[in-house]
């Protein structure tokens, strides 16, 4: 599996995705599922993916490939107008990798499948975030429902309900997203560190800071054990429920 | 789906399950998922289901109607000499069940699946909890693994593994169990209350404490609101993650 978040904040969007991919407890490695488009001053946009890996490198292939021959081809994702064009476009895609690879039936369909996150801003928009789904089909992120996952979703959500809030600063909402990362990580095998974070900061048209974050990174593992401690201390704290 | 944990501690085990059982968002119900069979003195047997209810009834009535004729029937959940037996016939039963519904193949079956925990004393032996799955095997708890949990298990999951402490007091296990089950309950609509639980002391071979937390206890909402506002401010402990 995978886990990936996609946050939209009051000051931009932060983005975060686990490394892990896996065909089987003996098959594992690491492999990047965040990829970002950038024309300084005009747009960026940020993919996440989860899912086939096949699937998802072949969609990321496709879009890579005719964003770079833009004479030659249409659509490409430097091109499109709108965030929700580019959505549409993923979609699209998408779906066209995954009807490619599987021409058995809806059952056969399920193992090739993939969801995506893509976020960002072009000029004249404002910032966004998409959940595009295997169908093509996709939705927006709103004031009611600020965040999207894919992947191993459960594990880190009860964190992200209770604690986001869209007037976070950014520092506080990597903490935010490393504590969720930190929960599905205890929890699933599926889900592993390197994780990679970018926070793209509202009309800056800038990728903004990006960094791959370590087993080994000293901030990661005092939030980590931290996060531990303090539930514990919390838990401590709260009142017995008496017999 | 549903939310049972079965525990163990070293003064006994605490069982868990909420009641909603739903077909669909306009067909759901509350129904009770805790059974318990009691010779005082001698053995105490709690059964937890997850799964298809028809399914889980018909094998809770299998075993209620065989323990009430012994005379004529064997086996018997108050017959059985050890635990390990009773989850034998336990698990037999539950594939019983599963067998008469369902002679079409695999993929039908999954419909009508259901896994059971089940977790009690039988004088002789030490109290332990079994988690039984369709197949009609099982797996014992351990130091190890001193959890089972069955239905929507993934969001509640986080919180056992970080303040599980097999020294605990029932008080503060059944504490840790409503957190648990409150960030299940915030997350995932198909898990709600009331709540059942049972505490068993170990070498009692009574029922012990039970009890049904409904949405109204006033324990209840100072766990779940308390616990929204420690993690708030656990969270705002915690070092921030410097850009």
């Amino acid at each position: 599996m995978t886990y990936c978040i996609g946050l939209k904040l009051n000051n931009g969007l932060v983005f975060m995705s686990d490394t892990r991919t896996s065909a089987g407890v003996d098959n594992f490695a690491t492999s990047k599922k965040m990829f970002t488009w950038n024309e300084p001053g005009e747009r960026m946009i940020t993919i996440m993916t989860a899912g086939n890996l096949a699937t998802t490198q072949a969609m990321i292939s496709l879009l890579e490939e005719r964003s770079k021959t833009t004479e030659d081809r249409d659509p490409s994702i430097l091109r499109e107008a709108t965030m929700f064009q580019v959505a549409r476009l993923v979609g699209a895609t998408l779906k066209e990798v995954i009807g490619e690879t599987t021409n058995e039936g809806q059952l056969k369909q399920a193992q090739f499948s993939a969801s995506i996150i893509v976020g960002g801003q072009i000029k004249g928009g404002k910032p966004t975030v998409f959940l595009v789904y295997p169908q093509g089909n996709f939705i927006e992120i709103t004031d009611d429902t600020p965040f999207f996952q894919i992947g191993e979703t459960k594990y880190g959500k009860p964190i992200l309900v209770r604690a986001y809030d869209p007037e976070m600063s950014f520092e506080d909402a990597l903490k935010l997203l490393i504590v969720s990362f930190d929960s599905t990580v205890k929890s699933n095998l599926s889900v592993g560190l390197p994780f990679d974070i970018q926070v793209y900061e509202a009309d800056s048209f800038e990728i903004g800071t990006t960094r791959r974050i370590e087993e080994s990174d000293a901030i990661y593992q005092a939030i980590s054990s931290g996060w531990g401690d303090a539930l514990k201390a919390a838990f401590q704290k709260l009142p017995a429920y008496k017999l």
